[in-house]
């Protein structure tokens, strides 16, 4: 064997960030889950062996699923157009966050992801080459990719493939907000029905937000982006932001974020910009403010727990830590469990339910969301999700014993 | 953390071919490299940690090497047109053999290794969406890919990128031939310059082989494809098949594989075809026959034994196995350690020099080549290739302490 190449830090006067002591060589590797002890092991696991097993699979092309781990797999695809609070910073500034997605994938959902940096951002493309990757894996999640061309990416991707293509920064932010939403809602007693949302972000997490609260029933939604609220007289606006003024902001609410967070319930910050303290203040009693801009939160916790019931981040420093590992791991092993062809509304509802309901009694203004490494959640998620896909006839596969 | 699924084999009346078993759930997995245990790791290797190190590329895109598992990662990339000797079976039957390869380059070499099958046939869609991968990895090895389509993406692709693009069907097969071909030279008193070798088979392998041959200073090479001899008066040639003709076959040898074996010194094939065994009998006397058609060799070893001196397979049922593990292993690892911008022919010979040289004193007619398993292979073909690849001047990090 030849012995890894292990580079050592370089000496220097300042003691190096222990982020960057732990990225050297990378946080993942690739390892063999068979024996291969001499040439007997060779001619199985490859030639002759593996001949067989490829033969198998061209008489029976559905016996893919069951040689070889791709049925476990998804790539974690990016541009490297909107990662993190950095932006724009392209694939390979981009690799250390999907490696560290991947790793994610595994500690939390036991599901084997590999890093996709792409060098491509023409949408056509993308989906063009992320659909000829397709045979490589079990599902697709798409991360840090620019809205809007996230979107379209998305939706006419899994047009072209019959694996799950998931943007985690739309869909898992939505299902973990929803989540604590419901619980929020639950200990502020308020319906559903009744409340008025601000969603502060128009950008893959915001829309995603928003759709969702749309589809569990939310009484009004009012987005805004960096002009202010989303309505329909705005001049303008096209794509995903023309479906918003179409469908949300009922009162015809205009100008900025002061004036729309006014007597509002919830608050979801989604936007990477500031609220003022003064706007959090003027919300409804007993609001619902959920400050989830990383790293810096739209208004600090501390200051919004002054005039509001119950307050979120997405920081582990503060209580009610909204973190999409809630979501995303459980979400794929049950997609993959049970063979899902996408991930349809109904089993992002269901993973949003089952992370609410881990709470259970426990629920109190500071705790409505499971801590991320509450080890009962990936798997409440993955059943929940995998039921989901039988119900809604997107499952290829069984539901495992 | 989730149970893995494991599936369980079906209950049937025959017992289970032994590579079907060992093929459930594919043979490979990622793992995480660094701890997970709580919050404070999870700060670290994901967000804001790996904000940081996202950050350090940018200012700096040399420290991408560093800091990601890039630079000890190949993918290893087919369209499944040419896979092992089933032919054209396209990406998901191919996948098997593309996590076997996986597993040899980690086992052997220590690289990790991804398998990337496309959908995808098209000479340019192939080289745009390798290239479109690139930033993933720190070198691309095709696999399986058919000629001729094969000569003209790796071409292309190396234009493209600047990691090295390795098809191994071609070059691997070359480098370890190369080394059995100087072994058995030595063995039966020949030198390199006097003999006349026949090739038999002008796929990737032929082509790449006669090309090694041809850069070695071997006197002739005649080379036949399905058609007989490949000579300057063969009309319809075109492509790689027009260049052999302008560059081998010295005397104008027409004609089928008979004709072109009569006191020749040396048969290599890599064809899939059968040659009589009344050719192999008209070979000059002390032949050196490599039968490398895997998995029936174009004449069986005890039949060519009768006649040759030396005599080499493809398979490890017999002495002198030409297996391409002998190679791709250490090739990739020793580009990999100087990041070398890609392959080049003084890399090439290098590694089969000191592939050869491994057998030193324990030279003999039938152990001309070291054993896959001998572990002194993959670290002396890596230091040399590596050595190689800073006297190319295509290296640029320095050779590894």
């Amino acid at each position: 064997m030849v012995a890894e190449v292990v580079p050592s830090p370089p000496a220097t006067a300042d003691p190096e960030d222990p982020a960057i002591t732990l990225h050297r060589a990378g946080k993942i590797e690739m390892r063999s889950t068979v024996g291969l002890r001499g040439p007997e092991d060779l001619s199985l696991a490859y030639t002759p062996g593996v001949a067989r097993a490829a033969a198998a699979i061209t008489d029976d092309p559905q016996r893919v699923h069951e040689l070889t781990w791709r049925s476990n797999t998804v790539a974690v695809v990016t541009d490297g157009s909107a990662v993190l609070g950095l932006g724009d910073v392209g694939p390979d500034a981009a690799l250390p966050v999907m490696e560290g997605k991947a790793l994610l994938f595994k500690n939390f959902g036991a599901v084997d992801a590999v890093p996709i940096c792409l060098d491509c951002r023409d949408v056509d493309d993308l989906v063009d080459t992320i659909a000829r990757l397709a045979p490589s894996f079990g599902g697709i999640n798409l991360e840090d990719i620019a809205s809007p061309r996230c979107f379209d990416v998305e939706r006419k991707l899994q047009e072209r493939v019959s694996i799950p293509v998931f943007h985690d920064d739309q869909h898992g932010t939505a299902v973990a907000t929803a989540a604590a939403l419901t619980n929020a809602l639950r200990v502020t007693d308020r319906k559903v029905g009744d409340v008025r949302v601000v969603v502060s972000g128009a950008g893959a997490a915001g829309v995603a937000v928003t759709r969702m609260l749309q589809s569990m029933g939310v009484g009004d939604v009012v987005v805004l982006d960096r002009q202010g609220a989303i309505h329909r007289k705005r001049g303008k606006l096209s794509g995903v932001k023309r479906e918003l003024a179409d469908s949300t902001n009922r009162d015809r609410i205009t100008g900025d974020a002061a004036e729309a967070l006014r007597g509002a319930d919830v608050l979801i910050g989604v936007s990477g910009g500031t609220i003022p303290p003064a706007a959090v203040e003027a919300m409804a009693p007993n609001s619902i403010v959920f400050a989830l801009a990383n790293p810096e939160p739209e208004v600090h916790p501390e200051v919004a727990g002054r005039h509001a019931a119950v307050v979120a981040t997405g920081s582990s420093d503060f209580p009610n830590q909204i973190n999409n590992v809630l979501a995303f791991p459980g979400i794929f092993r049950g997609a993959l469990d049970v063979r899902a062809g996408r991930v349809t509304d109904r089993m992002k509802l269901a993973a949003s339910t089952a992370l609410a309901d881990l709470v259970g009694d426990d629920l109190r203004p500071d705790h409505i969301i499971p801590g991320a490494f509450d080890d009962r959640v990936a798997p409440a998620v993955a059943d929940a999700v995998a039921e989901a896909a039988v119900t809604d006839g997107v499952a290829r596969a069984a539901l495992p014993e």
